[in-house]
């Protein structure tokens, strides 16, 4: 009966969606149907990404293309996330991120910058560019980081690749600061999804491939959060040492039947 | 009267002996002839630097150079260290290291690799081969990370650039281990200088610009240790919360005065 009282549903993407990384992608069985049923059942949706490697646009354009119905204002993402903190805190950034999410910045003053922010930089990670940044940090007087995720790394059809977070984290001990993180696990980023969705946290379920950073970081909230077996679950999560998921599932679909039933 | 029982010397050697980096360097002004005079002295000596960015017979070549009376046999530096836990463990060494460090290790098996060995890189800091070091790390039942030296940045012509310590915990945070470190300020590695010297820590002084690497180690295994005021040296370094040298001298040539006065 863990479902019964439910009205939203928050949805990671990359995992539990598709399988692939920013090079390709493809469906994970049943999960295109599964989104349709949501919406056609009522509940509130919203897809709640880590995703920093493309703008919102690009990035709801090709999950469109592989069938899913997803607008850009369903889109939770940590981009837009930042620049609303930016514009609150007067900060302009230096930024450190994938160039085909440069856009989600145009609007922001980039002259003369008070912080750095960081996203899945993928190629753009250099030795030089990442001097670069840690001199713009080390520069200032109180270094701020602003981090778009924490991941430690993730799988693409030609391997695994180091994250944002091992980015983060080599900054943070060369400039001795802590990043503050934009994006899944925080709570601030979950309760804007929440908000955007219009749904408290005890009305809505996560359902994510990461045990950390979307079951625990959703049950920090005071939300339910189910972990799905698919993209990059491992069996070993099943053991975590903190974070227990409400509930296992093969996949999206197999979730959403049971979300649905018992509604 | 601190330095009357003293029977030997450690020295750093970049930003004590020279300033400059990788890609050049300049003695500063007296250190030529402060070393020949710690010679002269009777005083054992042994330079103690945690370079990784060339061969100790280059390194060695380089200053002597610049006019300093040094042999390959005074040195002790992090990589033949390494080498000798590799041996001793029968580790065979995937390395992400500077080009000019790979013929420290030309004796060592690296086929299988059973273990990656992170020195301070520089160019080879690419996003490839931090990928790569991951993914051989994140693939062992249990990752062996060894890296040679702990330091977060220094200067060098064309400005600060990050050092191995911030790549260190880039990997430490993605596989979720902790790196053994080979170098300053490790306990083991200030021992085997001190063992090669042939002097107790208590009748030996560390003379370094690093207030956390040289001093703070130093002086954890029991060594008295002063800091000169040039290469990296940073006037809020005599607020250190931790860390308190024996005394601060301006520079080798100062220190070597005071010492050799009290003898």
């Amino acid at each position: 009966g863990w479902a019964r009282t439910v009205r939203g549903l928050l949805l990671d993407v990359s995992g539990v969606l598709y399988d692939g990384g920013a090079d390709g992608g493809v469906p994970i069985a049943g999960s295109v149907e599964a989104v349709r049923r949501v919406k056609a059942s009522g509940l509130r949706l919203r897809f709640c990404t880590n995703e920093t490697q493309a703008t919102r646009e690009n990035f709801v354009k090709k999950l469109r293309g592989m069938g899913f119905d997803i607008s850009v204002s369903e889109v939770t993402a940590p981009a837009p996330a930042a620049c609303r903190i930016l514009k609150e805190r007067g900060l302009r950034p230096h930024l450190l991120v994938h160039n085909d999410l440069v856009p989600e910045f145009a609007e922001m003053d980039k002259t003369n910058p008070n912080c750095v922010v960081l996203g899945d930089a993928a190629e753009n990670f250099t030795y030089a560019n990442l001097n670069e940044a840690f001199r713009v940090l080390i520069g200032m007087e109180k270094p701020v980081l602003i981090s778009l995720g924490r991941g430690r790394y993730y799988k693409e059809t030609d391997g695994l690749k180091l994250d944002v977070g091992a980015y983060m984290k080599a900054l943070e001990y060369a400039c001795d600061v802590q990043a503050e993180v934009v994006g899944k696990p925080s709570k601030k980023f979950f309760e804007s999804a929440l908000a955007e969705m219009g749904v408290p946290p005890e009305q809505a379920i996560m359902i994510g491939d990461d045990i950390v950073n979307d079951v625990g970081g959703a049950q920090r909230c005071g939300m339910r959060a189910l972990q799905v077996r698919t993209g990059k679950y491992r069996p070993s999560d099943e053991n975590h040492p903190e974070v227990k998921p409400d509930a296992y599932v093969n996949n999206l679909a197999e979730a959403v039947d049971i979300i649905l039933q018992q509604l």
